[in-house]
């Protein structure tokens, strides 16, 4: 590996771009590029907590696209009814530059390729790409499917010929690679040279216990890459905290595909980070995986994912975690003045992140300038009222708001402090909601008082529960007056319980999208109750309706 | 750098401790020994959310002494009057294997060495050790202390020269050693000789920034090994998700001293995670770096850090997290129940780790029935209720529950379907819950109607939303008969919305944490009304904790 030469057009170009000294090195002088595959459906939600729902899924893979991700692992197609809905419903996306995968074990010992049921719903899934993942280890070839070497290598050439027939791309997860080769170097390499001889398209390293050393991982990637003419891919977990190292040891030693998830998520600790691996590859390798145009939606990629998956973001997550470039040291924060490149490897905006610091937040500024300017609301980077917005926002969000997935909420807040918006075009006088229950049935209903106007409203709506009911109450107070809300329906409504530790009685965050049929908006609310906190974000929401229009 | 040979003694003494094929490398056929400082104290207090007080400081030296590690840097005199008084205090105490060290910078430039305040304030903190942290980057020695180059190298010979003549033991942390280097060479290595020079008794090459790639940390040291007489070390940090690998890099390329924080505490995204290094130098390295009866209190050692700086453990912590040898997909239970080894790198013993199995809709039987083993629950694998259990938690799954955090509700759905659960002890009749707003502000009341055996209850409780209220008047009505329940208590509440997409009418998930001082459990409750899988949850939450008596 050679450093790239101090005159190469690429060093100026990203040094103009993020204006820092990045050592840059590359394979070779052309850009060498990497493939990324991502796993986050798959083998990221064996994280613990990590669930997704269908339509989560759909939307996933949907954000994955836009980012620029090669390789979706979607699932695996037999293993769960969710999984084959969401290949059903892939399969009608027109994705930008995604193609999706299924993945599946190689065939079951002892039966013809095209009766085994596993192949049958890896084809039923109809995805371009497979992944198959089958043994390398002897250990395991004995002890767990307990079969012959001879048959673990017809297992991998039979499933991997039979997708190629069926004109898929496959990639071939050798599993335990490094252990099955450092158990047996030649059984594990007759593996991979059986893979490659059925047609495998990449064949991926697997370090499934996530047991390995750099070293290791590197000089055992060396090898498949000299012995084996496809490509090679790796796959690693962060059990010894060396994921992301250990992918970027494969790659060193020339593998062009890393499978990872996103924020990390997947069984126990976690598998390749892809959202600490990519900037790593991308601005300080000079290796190619995504879009350059990407780069600064990194962290909110990363923060769509948590927010999904509704898990509380890390903060101390390389790149993208709110602290990642926050400064406390009294000495840090003096040197960060003075030379901005002090403690910082690199500029937090070219992954979309911000400087944290309490002297002048010059950062946090021209965040919520192409913020408003995003939103469509005029912002002079001078006036007082723009530091005045910025202090309310900090505020909030120190409460608890987020207004990643609420930019409505935002909008109105600005336009508010702005003078710009109009008035919230009614008043709610109060509200009653109850629920009883005898033991069998139990009934909510909700009964909302408000005023527009002169004119006053008195409804009431039973519904499913607390929030619903206020919902069906305030609806039907309102389209009275403002009949278009007839078309606005709420689609997804998220509670979040933040500062968790007291029980019931901590703040709950609830995040609520709204849809007019043609686009769709966020608003937020936060309270120590659910249903004023639920109200407010649909109050916003009601507010943004009417404010288009 | 060598594998060991199959017949060295250690090898065999190894695996016969662990039960598990590990790789052992060494540098020589004789134990290296690695010296771990410890700067939690310091550099891991800059933090976010970290914030030790005197006593704190003082109880962490002790553990961390009884650990076994070699040095325990207690923080930087003169910077707060907390790390003063830690200073005297800890003066008094007799530690087992562990030397305290203190923290400074270099002299002010322009100040003779004894009249400087840092360095009287660093000899009144009267440490065995003290280390001196100085500038290698001519940018900083320019534009941060904005002083000349040879200032520079006199402000550390004279400081390093001024503490050992007070008869400390002197080490010298080179400030941005590797950015500093890849500027200037022969600059950054002219600031190491000086401190060596000087008299230091280690040379530490800090990645102040973070953002050093592994190769170049091991080119860096390797060329500082060669041209340094002292022995040298490494301090890394976090920004890049590197920072144990760059440690790593670092000892293969001949240092001896790492410095890093338990659990990775540390400015920005932290420094190196010594509960990650630790056990991959002595487990899997075969170096020595602490005695080793001490491995198996890692865990708890990290614990004990989280809990004494209020923060919630990672369950995704390398080594010692929670789910750190957690196993969740069905195949993977199946194997590990086969071979130990098939999906973990190492014995969680070794580290004080238990193994867990998660249920979760991609479980098959194995994992119910090691989880029911667990569980204290008896099943008999062929056994037709086993079959019937599981298509229930399934059928429960589809519906939303999640188990793997709810296991206290788990126990008790088994035990109800063999027969062996107690019934429910009381009887909940009715509730109500009703909250009434007038637009300032608002009230929310519930009422409990419940029965246990002949007795009845009546309560009503208020509360901060319709779950915290609901809350309340159980307790009240059942504390009467069962005292014991005034011990346990909510210690967390998670709210998600599941199949999102309907709106406020979707299905919600309520996960309960609670305790009764000694022990957690967690319960699931599910329902299209919130209160509703609320209640559930506190039910359930109940009845295991009366189970228990």
């Amino acid at each position: 590996m050679r450093r790239l030469a101090e005159g190469h057009p690429f060093v100026h170009c990203i040094r103009r771009a993020v204006g820092f000294r990045i050592p840059l090195v590359l394979m070779s002088s052309k850009l060498r590029k990497i493939e990324i595959y991502d796993t986050t459906l798959r083998d990221g939600s064996q994280g613990e907590g990590v669930n997704f729902s269908v339509p989560d899924k759909l939307r996933i893979a949907e954000r994955l696209d836009a980012f620029g991700i090669r390789y979706i692992e979607g699932g695996w197609p037999g293993s769960n009814p969710r999984d084959m809905e969401f290949f059903r419903l892939v399969a009608r996306r027109r994705f930008k530059s995604a193609q999706v995968a299924a993945f599946s074990m190689t065939r079951h010992k002892n039966t013809p390729v095209d009766k085994d049921t596993q192949m049958r719903q890896l084809l039923a899934a109809e995805t371009p790409v497979v992944t198959l993942v089958g043994k390398t280890w002897l250990l395991h070839v004995h002890e767990v499917i307990r079969t012959s070497p001879e048959e673990n290598l017809r297992m991998i050439n039979d499933s991997i010929r039979y997708m190629k027939a069926h004109g898929k791309r496959v990639f071939y997860d050798a599993e335990h690679a490094f252990d099955g080769y450092r158990d047996n170097p030649e059984y594990a390499l007759a593996t991979w040279l059986e893979a490659e001889k059925a047609g495998a398209d990449c064949i991926v390293l697997c370090d499934t216990n996530g047991g390995v050393l750099p070293q290791e991982i590197a000089n055992v990637t060396a090898l498949a890459v000299k012995k084996l003419k496809v490509p090679v891919g790796i796959h690693t977990h962060n059990d010894c905290g060396l994921a992301v190292a250990n992918a970027l040891a494969a790659v060193e030693a020339g593998a062009v595909q890393v499978q990872g998830t996103i924020n990390g998520y997947g069984e126990r600790t976690g598998n390749c980070n892809l959202t600490t691996l990519i900037p790593i590859l991308q601005l300080k390798m000079g290796l190619s995986c995504v879009p350059k145009s990407s780069m600064p939606k990194l962290r909110e990629l990363s923060l769509f994912l948590d927010e999904t998956a509704n898990l509380k973001p890390d903060p101390r997550q390389p790149w993208v975690g709110a602290n990642a470039f926050a400064h406390k040291g009294g000495m840090h924060v003096h040197a960060v003045e003075r030379v901005v490149s002090s403690y910082e490897h690199s500029p937090p905006e070219a992954v979309g992140n911000v400087r944290r610091v309490l002297v002048s937040d010059m950062s946090g500024r021209s965040n919520l300038l192409v913020k408003a300017r995003e939103l469509g609301v005029r912002l002079d980077p001078n006036a007082p009222q723009t530091r005045d917005i910025l202090d309310r926002v900090k505020e909030l969000e120190s409460k608890g708001y987020e207004f990643e997935a609420a930019e409505a909420s935002l909008t109105l807040l600005m336009r508010g402090m702005l003078g710009q918006g109009r008035k919230l075009p009614f008043v709610l006088e109060g509200y009653h909601v109850s629920m009883r229950s005898n033991g069998k049935g139990s009934i909510c209903e909700a009964t909302v008082k408000l005023r527009v106007g002169a004119k006053e409203a008195h409804t009431v709506a039973e519904g499913d529960g607390p929030v619903n009911a206020l919902d069906g109450a305030l609806r039907s107070a309102l389209v009275r007056f403002f009949p278009k809300l007839r078309r606005v329906q709420l689609i997804d409504y998220k509670v979040r319980i933040i500062d968790s530790g007291s029980g019931t009685a901590a703040k709950t965050r609830v995040l609520i999208t709204s849809s007019d049929g043609k686009r769709e908006w966020g608003t937020v609310g936060v309270s120590e109750n659910i249903i004023t906190a639920s109200l407010q974000a649909l109050v916003d929401s009601i507010e943004f309706a009417l404010l288009k229009q």
